[in-house]
């Protein structure tokens, strides 16, 4: 295969994922600071083709105007040598002390009142790099005890958040999308909207329910044992992907942002094989953390590694559906025969209730005798996982 | 406290959870079957009000009608008899091997149309019973390898199904609404709609989605390292917590079906908080298994220690809303004012930008001083859990 | 590759694998039952070398001498015709309800004293049949409230059962090692020795130590999020690894007993690669279920599935050992490193504290400098596994 | 109750506990530091008996002699002013980024040899400060990929470095015993000894096993989902049981450290209960964070909330066990059975297979009848916690 990323594979990267210097909960930071500008030119030469950020990643946190300017001349110039695009960016909720109780559902009003203000900025700045998605994710909504926190209050304030920046992107005519990161929790005790589906409830009561959907991210439902394969089906299929965090992790632990294919593999064989047949379209980013043993030179293998592993395992997948065996096995399995409703056209309940077929003269027993083959169809994806067929 | 249950109480109990035989993956029944007019009996005496159902639990699977009547007059009577009501009821989707890959979204579409009649079939029966609710709970509805399923037309015909089953409800007159039991996983690998929020997604789709609502249960969050009191707080928020299931689980592992409260005591206690202050009128339904290890005298105690157990934390959480020092801290803590809309009455978008309290004299280090006082709301309230206060 | 399995391979698997009916906590069983003797027949055919059998797989629970022996006879003559090996055998303490509070530390001491007899039955069949390793599964071994075990005299219990059964096995001049079974949960709420930890612990305590070691199986651990290979590496380096169990698991969930490969891919690669290079000597014993779904195409079908997976990672693994890239990684990751003593030969305590370069000369920031490679050994591994190099 | 806690209820609290900063992965510290010599006067006044230390708690990393001693000094002086004393000490192998790769495990032996002299110097002050136990979390002794570790190897380094220390300690006739803390992961992906049972296992191997033991922790046995009553159990069962760490956690995801009986309260319960009954006699040693959103009123809060908790459930525990029901349920469920050894005095394996009593004549149908009485157990076990008896 040609292993070498290209623009058309549009693989992009947030600026804190390759800066990130890899202090944790027991450690001080074992890498120096990465220059955001050496970060685009590095990741353009990998053959990424879009970069994304945080406010702070770009611009630290309490610069005044001129220094932000400047940060931002830089980081444009780069982008503007290298090619690279910022279709997403975000904001930081969650560093600064004042956000200890989160952003838009902080007890604290006045508090959730310069989180939005803190995000609107960096909608400003988005907006005017040419991002489409705007990135929410709530890390620090949420409570280590059940009595911090009304959760249907909080949930109103959530919802007004929500609604007020969709607002905003409209009446500024930004065109931005809103893309909700669910998380079951770390940092905080429990994270409200813990999971895509809690995500995709809370966005159908939105004023602007249309502009807001998800990026969802392999290592958060995975920490809820949830399969991401699904939660991913179910987001597409409610037309809601908006946009999407690749990564590894091993299952209920802690947030291991790993390379991804380092953590569930199999599952990472089936997300490829959904992504690049199910119709979404956004880029294929990369929110992850390159190993704390690693110095610079283990940074930069771990980027290529994430985009060498989505491009094996997307070689595999389509290996995968190209093989007459599988296609012979999904028939096997009646995998196709899902897709035909269940209800003849025009068939009404009441018709269905008349259909003696369907009840009165099916046989259970009889037609549980056949077994549905899945052994085999789980077996083939295994070996093309493995590149063994 | 008065600890014996009244009807007043509305504890209701299925039949299949007293009459649980107590075979387990790795073991055969321990205990006789048990009579569902027996249980009726029993269970009116312990004081519950209510009594739920599966089609099979009632009726054996395969019955003929004279049985099958036979079956409906012994239980009418008992419920006459003893005054218990019948405000929920559900289908058995799951036991026969003809289910074996799900009912609703089987991959063979004479199962999925026998599915629904069998639903059918017993939502005449609970309409005729005066039940208010039908539970879906679709266990089998997944799958153990993502080969095995196209995820958009598994969700397809189950929005197919649970579409033609709420037409049903209402071209019937029933007034039945349906609530969707989601689980992560369990007897599938991984279940359809496994959590609250990925029920709450899907249910934003359909059709008469108006009528359909949630039954979720303690156990099946807490299987996902969920917690249980913010997804029911977010089904209460969106209007959809139609019913509930009442029980005990030690976190990610197989399903317990613990008596409520020999779980996780302190989620119970917020829960039964929420449950008792957060406008949930439904009845408080236990479904829990109780142990193997026990004989019917057993059976009886552990559905008495369900009740036993909610009305003691009952009476905590209410002894821990009166506390004038729990009122103190929780102003203290800023709990109230999260109930403030962030923006002022009539505040737009870009009233909010021009407003330079919020943003540029807002000054986040000094916002960031004052602590929250979660720890002292969180100690009185285990306190009051205890009965230590 | 040659991916068919021959006796060299030593695969065997359990009787009760291909003969699961699979019957689950929510449903009846969907294969009729089958004949071990063809079940011994169809794994010759398949390329196994060996089977394995809990007592009541192979005679039925409370058969007389004669059935016992005409079951045995029959079993017997189809291992001679096929050539197939005994290994290993075990025994059922879970299934009937007589055990449901344990056998070996049942609060029922007559039943504690059956269950020993059942076990010294089978052993007696098991050294008959040639057999090495007698595996012990506590799964009943346990509770589901602290309240009802002392665990002290639990574990006091325990151990005389263990050291009852080496003495047995001693004074018979069977020559058996004894294997014991960790599992975190199911079907108890918690089973004591959880883990190969636990086991280890244990086994420290027993009279015989010698002669009882471990059967660790791949689900267990990994229901409890552990990692199988560090595990089954700590029983390795202990001399325990006597035995063990093949098998695929999604992390904490209930038991799974995928097929070996179809859960935690990468794990199961680092295993292979373990057992291969790391000194295990004994059978390849796969203990999995067929999924419930299939008929008796898809048991067979499974059962060459675990086979073909375990020879593919075989590869795979010597691939990835033989690969001069990979090599040269170890390298300068400092692999072999750790396989030099931190002491040099002969030094004391006090000699390694009077050396200055250790300490006092020593430079922490320029020793943190340099990073550890482990990211290029991690896609190397992800790669290989993957079959891409 | 007296809920004031006195010296003679040893409690003792890390000097990391209090102090942390609450510095997270996403966020920045919100309290400023904390000066050893206020934690110790505060905890004095809040009714401890004892505190603990890493050496880089007391003493900044790489201070020179002159600061060190001047540090050690004014601990000392507030140590004698306060009476509280120095139960345990333990180092810090984790926080600078030359431990990254581990401490006596990592592949660079120069690290492996400056930990250990790491180790030995603050064994010097912890003898001289009066300790009696040594801790050893090894937290950064593991991998992220199992390609980082030849597991064998790892394991003869940790022997090697936990004999030397064993040996350091007495050859200096510090009389210090060693107390290996097990962690199943974070901040490392997989770490060696995950558990209590592992390190039991690992210490059967040690030269010098009977002075080393463990300091087991609530939550890292419950981030694997393991019962911590039954592990404390195993400990003390094998005489190992040196030291502990109280706090909560609420299963399987990053390590809380909340406030003991703040997570798992009915464990917590049964946990205070052995520890009362069990024969521990050492340190009620917490090892919790103040939640990142308190101020440092919220700190002295939480150490106080941590001591009530515990004297509380002791409470409970106490009238648990006094309780003439809780004794008769006892009873009932044959709990006293379990500690009446299986065999009879003399009885040998070959007594047992001839006593048709236990076998032949044994009714296991007849003896299934009776159930355990468990439920009735569990829920006075229950209603002793919440304080309802």
């Amino acid at each position: 295969m040609n292993e070498q990323p290209t623009r058309a594979d549009r693989f992009s990267f947030g600026l804190w994922t390759v800066g990130w210097r890899a202090a944790d909960p027991f450690g001080e930071a074992t890498r120096p600071a990465l220059d955001p500008v050496e970060a685009v030119h590095r990741l353009a030469e990998l053959g990424a083709y879009g970069v994304t950020f945080h406010d702070d990643d770009l611009i630290p946190f309490g610069a005044d105007d001129t220094e932000r300017d400047r940060h931002i001349a830089r980081f444009t110039r780069a982008l503007a040598d290298t090619g690279l695009v910022v279709p997403m960016a975000t904001t930081n909720l969650f560093t600064h002390p004042v956000f200890r109780d989160g952003g838009l559902t902080s007890n604290d009003r006045s508090v959730r009142r310069y989180a939005l203000r803190k995000v609107m900025r960096n909608m400003d700045l988005a907006a005017e790099l040419g991002a489409q998605t705007y990135v929410l994710w709530g890390g620090r909504e949420g409570s280590e005890t059940d009595a911090a926190k009304d959760v249907a209050a909080a949930l109103d304030r959530y919802r007004e958040g929500i609604d007020t920046l969709a607002q905003y992107s409209i009446d500024q005519g930004y065109g931005l999308k809103l893309a909700l990161e669910p998380k079951p929790n770390e940092p905080r005790g429990d994270i409200f909207l813990p999971t895509i589906g809690h995500a995709l409830g809370f966005i159908s009561t939105l004023r602007h329910h249309e502009i807001v959907g998800l990026n969802p991210e392999v290592g958060h439902e995975q920490m809820a044992g949830l399969n991401f394969v699904h939660g991913v089906g179910q987001a597409l299929w409610q037309g809601k992907l908006f946009h999407l965090d690749l990564n590894g992790q091993k299952g209920p632990r802690y947030d291991q942002d790993l390379i991804f294919g380092h953590g569930d593999l199999l599952s990472a064989f089936f997300l490829v094989d959904l992504l690049e047949n199910g119709g979404y379209e956004g880029p294929r980013h990369f929110d992850y953390k390159p190993l704390r043993t690693e110095d610079s030179d283990g940074v930069w293998a771990s980027a290529a590694a994430n985009m060498r592993s989505y491009l094996l395992l997307r070689e595999r997948a389509r290996a995968f559906r190209a093989d007459p065996e599988v296609r012979d096995a999904l028939a096997a399995s009646r995998v196709p025969e899902l897709s035909v409703p269940t209800l003849s056209p025009g068939e009404t309940p009441a018709d269905l209730r008349a259909d003696t077929s369907a009840f009165e003269d099916f046989d259970p027993d009889k037609a549980a005798e056949r077994g549905y083959g899945f052994v085999r169809l789980s077996q083939l994806a295994v070996e093309h996982a493995i590149g063994a067929r």
